[in-house]
């Protein structure tokens, strides 16, 4: 087999397949688990994609979607967090396997409405089989397959006496029986359950070797180790069937193996396998990690796909009892494994632990050299936990035991994430590299149950599904709502002021110019009083010139010449007296109003301009790159520059309550403050706003308008609708300087018909 | 006024708004009127905005929009002229506004269905009031008013005793008491009714220097000249109704006044006048030019431009029966003005026709350049026809009708006509600067009357209308039907193929890379069949590379690079077997199939390639710079190469038969042919591009199928979707190389639910 992956490519070597489920209990400010109802706001746990619940009502479980990465993976699950987390007021997630403060009495399994009756039957089957509290132990599961590429790749290799599918499922038996005799190792490397809280069960608080109780007789095991047979697929369906009639277990999913094999049809997984073959492989060796927040570290899930490779490359077991040496490996370990000098077997002899872990990573580190594998950094990462043993999970979680008990270790670590959520409330985490205004939206998407897919990263292309419907979403505000044509008629200024004027909405009076001496001889008829000249197509106010007091030819002329250098057809309008507002309209409907204002601070009679400027960037929406919802404000050249007109300068201290701007424009990008105002303005003015809307005959659509007077009926001053904008950011609504979260993410989930 | 005017900058001066109304009578062959309908496909000519009927059934009239030069309001009334003469059959319309051979027996009052009782009514009564044979009479009807922006800048100037609509009367009514003063020069200027037909009137044919014969008593006139009165809106509404009251008219549209002062309701148009004021002016005394397609000069349209500032400049009448002399100069004129030194009356003294048209187009050209304005040469082309009698209309006509006869000489006028209309059925006059697609579209809405308008002519933005619903088109394709959704997921080649392939419809396999070596690693999969290497949006082919065979990892090295030059992300997949074919999709479905040819000649054993390009090359529909549907073949330096590489030259003499290739790529705009493949696919493949179509929930797109065997079912052979198109071109369906007009326009019209 070695070889066989010696003809592969790093690239192909690294294709594959991967998901995290991961459950956590709902604990209170004191570590008590609690007696809640799983948040309302996540909807039907049954239909779910992501977040739904275990054995228990208070026994949270997020689920991932496939991947291609285990980073990506890892990056959902980071999100899921977050997301949870800031739905729960004042309840924590438990960032630990075992379980926090337990009162049997009070666990109530979870419910699930009239669909739900036959899983909650079966939680009762395993509550009085295992009892109530080893169902409250939580972990990770690691979901892999190899990418079909790969296995056709390898297929090739063969001698083809197999079918592709009989192929596929020996690769994957192969995996899993060495997965089952190195299973000690992962108990090593991922145990973090050193420790259990008292009430859970005395015996198992006297451990004090331990990695993994959770692996071991305390925690969530069948009743007697259970060996099926691992030769064939045929061969271990009928061993787990034998399992079943022998009344050992009651179901296939109540056979607690280390490693699962996945079937195609989850509800009939014995007669799936037989059918069409091993889907994937479910590791579930893994404690949660509470040092970190997903529960699970990336550097941990990297080194399970490297050593899915690995296992392949390993021969065969050489003694018969395989399975039986394995369990006692794998229960040593989980029970005695930070004991020096640790004897486990291997093929009947004695060997030490530490010795084989590092020998094992040694061989590892060969391979993926050998594979010119990008490896290199996540072995040398875990083959450290062998050599000091301290650096273990299960290590440092004792020492922080030691330190501040049980509970309060816990509970420190728990808040500690969720004010990480917090701070980040505006993002997230993995889709990072999507605008704002999508990640906002996916985040909604995953909260309400609505399935989320990145189709393309770069082009901010997501689709949403839901019961069955996908709607296909760019840039969070482009979606089906929306006719094509609509979109043109808005990219359009001269287009969307014809068709607005005619919908009697003022506009500013204008007119478009080919060149500049046709535009020249109306100077007089615009110059005069405050004009606009712009490039009929622009965007981001890239060649506008706006004079709100006229000009003179010469200003007028060099104005044209800016504006004709990015279009071929320019607009000189009107000046319209007031100031800009942007209402985010979503279906049909004013959902929030914006107005910016330049980059400023606030005097306190005491810090120079220099100080209270960087006391404003300290704002966590404030960052750099568009990657918050903010900018910080810069003290640069034109910063300088802007303040010198007004005798002023970096170090000057401006007077209690002044407002001291840093420049002239209002952009949030250079540190302008984004002002909710949708309390304040007459709603005169949303009903423009709606019907220039409807003009356009646009669902989804910010609109751009001047307002002399925001306070009364719109009949009683100027007002002029400037610029319909296609593709309105909504970051700025949801994450405002001044002013309340909009949620527009949920509204745009509404009007796609996701939410009632 | 001169002085006021002179305040006005060229371009104000040049502001108005102009729109003309044509009248011809449809003829058969021998130049007989046609008894036929009205042809049915313009449906109903009660509601259709350009094209209906006037007196009789066989009087076709064109109706053009109002446009803000005259020239443009020309070219629409060229196109209209085309539209109406392609759907004739053997018919032609009639190049002069005297009848052709009439007989009276067999003319047929215009019929307008239940809703048009009152129009047939009123026929009947002008058929007994002045007979038939006048009411076929034909003439060009020429609206104009001056642009508001102007009228308001005249106001300023004005002492402001009137309201700005009593001031605006004014204005006009200046216009049109100078018009009828000078009206005898139009009569010289545009007369070109100097012969009629014997069966017309035997007593009319005998007038031997006569230059209008229509503005003569041989014409549409009342019985006797009614002088209204000009001074003052009340005072002309009072006298029209003294006619009315006097019964020498029954209405006020029965008045033929030479000049017709326009309401806003055209219902009630004297209360309205009272009301609303003048709108616009209706200038009458135009003849039908049959040395133009259109019935009217384009320069002759800028004359009036000019003439309605000059008629303004104009002191008012020294005498008070002004109206008589005019009336008498223009009865001189019409009859007789083909007579050397023919005499007129100027405030009572007499003086020559020619002297004092000479004189008038002198005082004209001195304003003209007073004012800056750009008429010179439209003067000079005017003042011609004083100098020089014989190149007056009525002059050549006569002169024609001399050698050929009046029927012959006007038949083949018209013949001359719709030839020149077949020539260019794939474009619309006055709309050249707009894509080839939206010509089409434009032309088929024009025909069955939907209401054009061009919102932006550098986008191609057009605004359909019918009953009240108006669409906005972008490039003939980009529609309402579509939504903004769809058309991004086809503008994102990753998206769309992640569609197609979960509705199970083929695509290449390919993967996306953001780098090269990533790409590189993929080569062993790729390169050793076939494979093409594209950026991820690209348009119009730009970048990538096709390997039909596979190639080196250089080869596939610099495929790359070329990519990656593009776009950040670019795709790599198999190369499908076959050739390429669009399917054209409106309305879900498959409307035409195109392949496209590399430029090629036939040999015919004979001629040289460059004899037989050059042949080609005489196609009407191959022009150059894609103004036409197809392009010239260019006998350039890549066509050179590529002969070469096959062992021939410009001067090589193919074989009877044999294809000759001249460049390896396909693309029209290289001289490539297109080929409707529409009826030889086997229909299989349409449900395939419909299901696409589907896929991606769009009504309009072209899907580009690569297929190995179109003849079979599909299941037979090697066949993929490569890419969908979200703005499809749709003139290479309706003009192709080889087959047939698959009639797009009318599809999309149909689908935008203007047809049933």
């Amino acid at each position: 087999m070695k070889q066989i992956l010696k003809q592969c490519s790093p690239y192909e070597l690294s294709q594959g397949n991967f998901g995290l489920e991961r459950e956590a209990l709902r604990v209170n400010r004191n570590g008590e688990i609690a007696h809640t109802d799983h948040p309302s706001v996540f909807g039907d746990k049954l239909s779910h994609p992501y977040i739904t619940t275990d054995f228990a009502e208070s026994q949270v479980e997020l689920i991932t979607p496939t991947f291609s990465t285990p980073a990506k993976a890892h990056e959902f699950l980071t999100a899921l967090y977050d997301i949870v987390a800031l739905e729960l007021g004042d309840e924590l997630l438990w960032p630990q396997s075992m379980p926090a403060i337990v009162d049997e009495t009070k666990i109530t399994v979870a419910t699930y409405g009239p669909d739900g009756e036959s899983a909650r039957l079966y939680r009762e089957h395993l509550a009085k089989r295992y009892g109530v509290k080893k169902q409250l132990i939580s972990g990770i599961h690691f979901n892999f397959s190899f990418a079909d590429e790969l296995l056709r790749k390898w297929y090739q290799f063969s001698d083809h006496s197999l079918t592709y599918s009989d192929f596929c499922n020996q690769v994957y038996l192969k995996l899993v029986r060495q997965y089952l005799r190195y299973r000690w190792l992962l108990v090593y490397i991922f145990g973090a359950t050193s420790t259990v809280h008292e009430s859970y069960c005395l015996e198992c608080e006297k451990e004090s070797h331990s990695v993994s109780l959770r692996n071991s007789k305390c925690g969530y095991q069948n009743d007697e180790p259970l060996y099926a047979n691992y030769d064939s697929v045929t061969e271990y369906v009928a061993s787990v069937e034998q399992f079943i009639s022998d009344e050992k277990i009651i179901s296939s999913k109540e056979f607690y193996n280390q490693i699962r094999l996945k079937a195609k049809d989850a509800n009939d997984p014995l007669a799936s396998l037989l059918t069409d073959g091993i889907q994937y492989v479910e590791m579930r060796t893994i404690d949660i990690n509470p040092f970190e927040k997903a529960g699970v570290a990336k550097v941990d899930l990297e080194f399970l796909q490297f050593f899915s490779l690995f296992l392949l490359t390993q021969p065969d077991n050489m003694i018969t009892d395989w399975q039986e040496e394995a369990q006692h490996n794998y229960e040593m370990t989980a029970r005695l494994g930070r004991i020096e000098d640790l004897e486990l077997l291997r093929d009947g002899n004695h060997v030490y632990l530490q010795a084989w872990g590092i020998e094992l990573l040694d061989e590892m580190q060969q391979l993926n050299k050998e594979l010119a594998l990008p490896f290199q950094e996540v072995l040398r990462h875990v083959k450290q936990r062998f050599e000091i043993p301290e650096q273990t999970y299960a290590g440092r979680i004792a020492k922080l035991v030691d330190e501040y008990g049980y509970v309060d270790a816990h509970l420190l670590l728990a808040k500690t994430y969720v004010q990480q959520a917090k701070n980040q409330a505006y993002r997230l985490q993995g889709f990072e590299h999507l605008e704002l205004s999508t990640q906002i939206l996916l985040r909604d998407a995953i909260k309400y149950g609505v399935q989320v897919e990145v189709l393309d990263e770069t082009d901010n292309f997501i689709a949403l599904s839901k019961n069955g419907r996908t709607e296909y979403i760019q840039q969070a505000t482009k979606t089906s709502l929306d006719s094509y044509s609509s979109v043109l008629v808005m990219e359009n200024k001269v287009v969307t002021k014809k068709i607005l004027q005619r919908a009697n909405i003022p506009v500013p009076y204008g007119q478009v110019f080919q060149n500049i001496s046709q535009a020249q001889s109306a100077y007089e008829q615009f110059g005069k009083d405050g004009f606009v000249v712009k490039p009929k197509s622009t965007n981001f106010g890239l060649g506008i010139s706006i004079f709100t007091q006229g000009g003179s030819l010469a200003d007028y002329t060099k104005a044209l010449e800016i504006a004709f250098a990015h279009d071929h057809d320019v607009i000189v309008e009107n000046f319209i007296v007031g100031k800009e507002y942007r209402f985010l309209i979503i279906n049909r409907e004013v959902v929030g109003v914006l107005h910016r204002v330049p980059a400023n601070v606030i005097g306190d009679g005491e810090r120079t301009i220099r100080e209270l400027v960087a006391i404003k960037n300290l704002d966590p929406l404030r960052g750099v790159g568009y990657k918050t919802p903010l900018e910080k404000i810069k003290l640069d050249e034109s910063a300088r520059l802007f303040l010198a007109q007004h005798q002023l300068n970096f170090d000057s201290i401006p007077e209690k309550d002044s407002v001291i701007y840093l420049r002239e424009n209002s952009n949030i990008s250079t540190g302008g403050d984004s002002v909710d105002y949708t309390s304040f303005i007459h709603p005169s003015y949303f009903e423009i706003a709606q019907r220039a809307a409807e003009a356009v005959d646009v669902n989804i659509c910010g609109v751009d308008m001047m307002i002399e007077d925001i306070q009364n009926f719109h009949n009683s001053s100027m007002y002029a609708i400037i610029e319909l904008n296609f593709n309105p950011a909504i970051h700025i609504h949801c994450f405002p300087y001044k002013g309340e979260n909009r949620q527009v993410g949920e509204k745009i989930l509404q009007a796609l018909g996701f939410l009632s």
